[in-house]
């Protein structure tokens, strides 16, 4: 069927359409009611889904539509990373003006192509329709030996905190992106970070797979709103050290002041990289680099409530959720 | 954490926030990264998801919020439906308006825990954001045992047509909710239908588990455009018999003219009866009701291409597909 509809799904399968019959498990369900897949003896099923609006999660007059399709997956998968698991497939929504059906689109798809092979996980269902503006919804599947996968509340008093990475640094690529006089390119880290975040799953598979972490999620919307989400999980409280969390803020000649690093670090979201707790007996098991990601202790599960920053000289402070939250 | 955001999520769970660990299978997402999912020995995962938008989908001003929650999860429940399969639980990504968080959400959750506990298929994850707008995604996971899913691409010249219940009902019950001169409630099976469709999952699951049938869909944006979908893929053609789709056309005092009668049993969306293809040997095992409802005949897949209407004068009509296409 040529319709204007049947078109635009032939353009977004793009090759994989001719893909036939259950190929590693997957049937396509473009075209079909729905998909197959067949998931792996001894495993769980990973399902998660991520909004990605536009206005909302991205502006369309900056972000490149190659960014907005690498970005609506690398966040969904980014969740699987975060319980300790692998990508196998997912479903695209994508609803989206009559106009941007030509070259955006054709951008958008490269983006998500990019990013759908490389880690890998696979197309294989969807739903399209027209709206004024583009509205995007990513269902990913993934897959987790049963009983290892990483949960938000298995956090206990004194277990160190970790983090990944440097923190901070795409709410940074967002400002570049935002106070830029024309459309920019990813020309440096904190850019890159915010346009094509790469979801850390082989540190969530590792960490899972050693049994090292009592807790785990990935940071989305700022660590001083995610370590008090893990902490409500868990039932426990946390105290942040200042001068290792110095060690894993975003360094850029932009934000020398260290109070303006700090408040990044605590506060800035789209980071996606994990946070995950350790027992004290196991962190020598933690190395400070994975595969070249750094890997930072930035503080302790405590037995009381909310969360607590130890300042350099001596004094504490208490540290309010200012991360993302669409109803504040 | 007493935050918006986090108190919106604790509505939307209700009572099954307590539920812990895994439980038939499942576990919960909202609250974690994702949700865990045991699948059944012997069996496919079924993967689907549809749009549900305000505007598009529904109209907020007509449409009771429970219609708006009971709907969003039965259509797509629907295509597990159609490819035989049962549910087994949905995701829910909802961004909402704020001045929507009170008595509107609380009838859409009524509508869409009604539906849920019905099928079942509980609520095991999801996504919440903010928009000025109602946006709904829903992601169904379902189960069909290996190799027994209906697919669209089976049909053969000579199978038998068939598609249950009555056509054109809920694109009637839709014109009945614009023209009504206040808000109304569903008194009448054309508006019942529209508002609260029924997945046709018993009818499904005995076509697949029987192999009655070569194809299956559901149909959704009217038979002429999903009659030529499954055509398509199957590489056939198919001639209706104008005086078997009578028998199941809708009937109601408000269309007594036999031509508006055809055209909403041909172009009507909206009503999830399932369409399906059945060689001519094994027509003898199809009722015409299955549990009360409806099985009629209404044509005969063919071999050259297109869709042929067959007259009752004798004469022949080309279909031309005229239902619901976002992009036309």
């Amino acid at each position: 069927m040529n319709t204007p509809e049947n078109r635009l799904i032939q353009k977004i399968l793009g090759k994989s359409s001719r893909t036939n019959g259950l190929r590693n498990g997957l049937r396509l369900g473009v075209g079909d009611d729905a998909a197959l897949f067949v998931s792996r003896s001894g495993c769980e099923t990973i399902l998660t889904c991520d909004w990605f609006l536009e206005g909302t999660h991205f502006l369309r007059d900056r972000h490149p539509a190659g960014s907005v399709g690498w970005k609506s997956l690398a966040r969904a998968v980014s969740d699987i990373a975060a319980m300790g698991g692998i990508p196998r497939c997912f479903l695209l929504s994508l609803a989206i003006p009559s106009e941007l059906t030509g070259r955006w689109l054709d951008e958008f798809l490269k983006g998500l192509r990019r990013v759908s092979r490389k880690l890998p996980c696979p197309l294989v269902g969807g739903d399209t329709t027209r709206q004024n503006r583009v509205l995007i919804n990513v269902t990913v599947i993934g897959e987790v030996r049963s009983g290892q996968a990483l949960l938000r509340s298995g956090a206990r008093a004194g277990d160190i905190i970790y983090v990944s990475g440097r923190l901070g640094e795409a709410e940074l690529g967002l400002s570049m992106l935002r106070s830029a006089k024309a459309k920019i390119r990813a020309t440096n880290p904190p850019l890159r970070k915010h346009l094509y975040p790469e979801p850390r799953i082989g540190l969530g598979q590792w960490l899972a797979d050693r049994r090292l972490a009592t807790a785990a999620m990935d940071l989305s919307d700022g660590l001083s709103t995610d370590l008090a989400r893990l902490c409500a999980a868990s039932n426990v409280g946390a105290t942040i050290d200042e001068s290792n969390l110095d060690s894993t803020a975003v360094r850029h000649s932009s934000v020398p002041n260290w109070n303006k690093r700090l408040a990044l670090a605590l506060n800035g979201g789209d980071d996606y990289e994990l946070l995950f707790t350790v027992p004290p007996g196991k962190v020598r098991g933690i190395p400070s680099r994975y595969r070249g990601l750094k890997l930072t202790a930035i503080g302790q599960v405590t037995r009381g409530k909310g969360l607590t920053l130890s300042q350099r000289d001596g004094s504490t402070a208490a540290v309010t959720p200012r991360g993302w939250d669409p109803f504040a």
